[in-house]
């Protein structure tokens, strides 16, 4: 690390809090309601699948950029009539049932670990959620952010460039003042391009006891630590 | 009213906090310490005067969006030059003495009253201040905002219709969704223009004991209040 950053990015599904048992616990709640049988956890799974195609197609250029809420309500439908669940839910419990996006438990050293961040510069979600689901995130998991940063700021969807870019621009920094935090490598790495420095932390279980990928550091990020804390305590 | 609002933007200079006597007090301590003997509250007002000629020339279109800190610190340039001070202050003495907008007290009631308004919907600033401005005076005035919003987000400044309307629009809400809540009669004109709802409390000494305009509301607007706790009971 050059220098102390002056403010901290967060990736935050995944890394601040736990989508898969956020939504499955969600989900489960509302299927047990309609005697639904369905495994949750893999319907969050499947869910979070259609994630990466969705805005693929918007980082391409195929498509103007729609907020993420529309890309998880677009992406129910798709789930539902895959799962021969499709005639189980009107638009009003679809709508319902994709909020469950905005209701995610923090992994256990989050919040505190934050609170610590917070001690050392602004801290901000740079996130692929839009502003209005971040803020209802952050209200919902006690996440005590400046502001909200991320895909809304820029019109478009990690790990494009300007993402990062306009993110450190709208709170008047440079890329090299600014440090993104996240537990996937390739978002550090798509961070690092543009000039920020880099916090990996692992969430060895974000996909399930089976995650096979980014248990670990792949590459050499500016500090690497067990928990948002812990990478706290190596930036101070 | 005709329905509650979903998000609650403010004004803030003047409306949340106290930028004449903030500004004084923090003047007054450098003046102290370097034995300048000027009023520090005819300095906060004429620095303030400086303050729409300067965001008229980017609301004219004669001049790109700078961020209000930047006019802030070209006033600064203008005011000591006008009050022989000019010698007395070098750049890095300019920066910090320009660093007391960041350093405003809260209204006795602002705190307290955000906190309730919380309960309601979202609350956001939508002031002319940029977002590090903003992040900065949260944090000096512990007000509980979900986001930034404001000139930043549109890069122009108010009243130019942009920036409520864009501040609705980051948030994912219509502006007839919105309630705009300002201390100054002009601005929440500019808003109901754009389609936002309306909430008008006085702050009959911002600008020190001889105000003699914003006294009271001059317009039918959705609510009006003595403080913005009353406001938020009145909105609830």
């Amino acid at each position: 690390m050059k220098a102390r950053p002056k403010a901290f990015l967060f990736d935050v599904f995944g890394t601040v809090v736990d989508w898969r048992s956020g939504v499955a616990f969600y989900a489960e709640r509302i299927f047990a309601a309609k005697g639904i049988d369905f495994d949750s956890a893999q319907f969050a799974d499947r869910w979070r699948g259609q994630y990466q195609p969705a805005m693929q197609r918007i980082r391409d250029g195929k498509r103007g950029y729609v907020v993420l809420d529309t890309l998880h309500r677009e992406n129910l439908d798709l789930l539902l009539a895959e799962t021969g669940l499709e005639d189980r839910f009107d638009d009003d419990e679809r709508d319902e049932l994709t909020q469950a996006w905005e209701c995610l438990p923090p992994w256990p050293d989050s919040v505190e670990g934050l609170r610590k961040f917070r001690e050392l510069g602004f801290i901000a979600p740079c996130s692929n959620g839009s502003i209005r689901l971040m803020i209802r995130l952050a209200r919902f998991a006690t996440l005590p952010w400046d502001t909200i940063l991320g895909a809304d700021i820029a019109g478009n969807y990690k790990p494009q460039p300007e993402v990062y870019r306009k993110s450190c621009s709208a709170i008047g920094l440079q890329p090299g003042e600014v440090m993104m935090i996240a537990a996937h490598n390739e978002d550090l790495a798509a961070a690092r391009d543009v000039g920020l420095m880099t916090g990996f932390l692992p969430r060895a279980t974000e996909h399930g006891p089976g995650q096979d990928a980014d248990l670990e550091a792949t590459g050499d990020w500016d500090v690497i630590g067990h928990s948002i804390g812990d990478l706290a305590s190596r930036c101070g």
